[in-house]
């Protein structure tokens, strides 16, 4: 029955695993089938004909999982790919970008928000030209933070390197006096301790992961397609390649053990 | 003829322009074919499997270029694809490790040789198997440092984050007291300066680029294989994606403007 597939949710690596968080905690009976690029990990770094290429690929695998909708839980290709992935597959496509838009402007109260993410992210003003959509008179201020994803892999959550770092990146936000922060790349929520620190209590993080989880659950009720099921929903989790370390880091990333991980080759996500 | 054929170099990106570098300097008037596998980057972060499979591809696509020998200027690729490499290929291969434990070993004088480099390279203990296997008497310690590749590629050559994450990972090296230091990774040389002055100016550096480009030289001549030409060798650069910032990062790594760069679609390197 088309209510009992599973969500799928692709990621370029291991970051969308603290959007699997979200959903599995905002729809604990869902089943979710993830996939991770981890071959080709990082997305952030490269250009958007090849983010939309691997975006695709990566949607198709899911596909042929027989998912009912599937999550982008990806800042880069979210802020990329999306339209060419609605135009190529026929069920419901969640991104981050939307989600997290509505959910700062929600939270603003001085219209001044503050969003960092990759550098492709920011180069293609994804979350600005969004949140300008919904209303032109926020005024948004984007900045890449490119060492944020490879100090949340690392698991240097609170080195003074990263205080340094995050020092460098956002101080020119801090000057802006923006009130609201989208944290633009889902593994900016691991270091979301130093990055409130250093940007000032008084501004609210956006994590994206959970406004997206938010939307799915929108989303499903909105089409009618919520499993029936009262039991806890079941995850598998899918990737490209299986580096050293590997599980450690998922598990930071998911909060918990991840058990079952299957390795698919390169070569299946291929036309 | 054979002899007037191009050298074919690749790597994981764009690292590998360092040794490129060095191979211009040591052998001015030697054709270069570069490429950098920009699309899938990094390697230092993915299994074994992965770099094997990669490396084949990257490999192949400069013998379809003509090259009469191929510098493999990747010491993750290297430490984990060299030997299969070999056994596909039939022409000259040079790699990273041995030219750079041959240098260490003729540099040390108290026989303890500190070696940085990814988490594969380090975790495939290949400089310490090479530099045990011509010298036994000899320590060899080894520690990966995988933030220092996103820094260089960041460009914060001299950021006070880049002093505490080198003191972070160098401090365990510097008591083991060592007195030479292999830079087992072809972005380290860009942050040279900060590793000199951590690990400390009694240090010798060894820079894996130079001891590679004069294992070039030192083969060519074996095999009677340099060029006959006076005149300065061209250079063609070919990368898998051309990400926002690329030219600037590549200029940076080659110490020069670089002209011309195509990009090879990643269809093109599959079997």
């Amino acid at each position: 029955m088309e209510k009992e597939k599973p969500i799928g949710v692709f990621d370029s690596g291991i970051g969308g695993l603290t959007v699997v968080k979200r959903i599995a905690s905002t729809l604990p009976n869902e089943d979710i089938v993830y996939f991770g690029d981890t071959a080709r990990v990082p997305y952030g770094s490269k250009s958007n004909s090849t983010v939309i290429e691997y975006s695709i690929q990566d949607a198709k695998f899911l596909i042929n999982k027989n998912v009912k909708a599937i999550v982008v839980a990806c800042n880069t290709s979210s802020s990329i790919a999306l339209k060419e992935l609605r135009k190529q597959f026929n069920v419901p496509i969640i991104g981050m970008i939307e989600p997290g838009a509505k959910y700062a402007l929600k939270e603003t109260r001085n219209g001044r928000i503050g969003v960092i993410g990759t550098r492709a992210t920011i180069s293609n003003k994804a979350y600005s030209t969004e949140i300008k959509k919904l209303n032109p008179e926020v005024e948004v201020f984007e900045k890449a933070c490119p060492l944020f994803v490879p100090l949340a892999e690392e698991g240097w959550i609170k080195h003074k390197a990263v205080y340094d770092i995050a020092e460098e990146y956002l101080k020119e936000l801090r000057e802006k006096k923006i009130d609201t922060l989208v944290l633009g790349c889902t593994h900016y929520p691991i270091l979301s301790e130093v990055i409130q620190e250093v940007i000032g209590s008084d501004v609210k993080l956006v994590d994206s992961g959970i406004s997206s989880a938010e939307s799915v659950k929108f989303e499903l009720d909105r089409i009618g397609l919520n499993t029936n099921k009262f039991s806890p929903g079941n995850q598998d989790y899918f990737v490209s390649d299986i580096p050293v370390k590997f599980k450690e880091v998922a598990e930071l990333f998911l909060g918990r053990e991840v058990s079952q991980i299957q390795k698919v080759e390169l070569e299946a996500l291929l036309p």
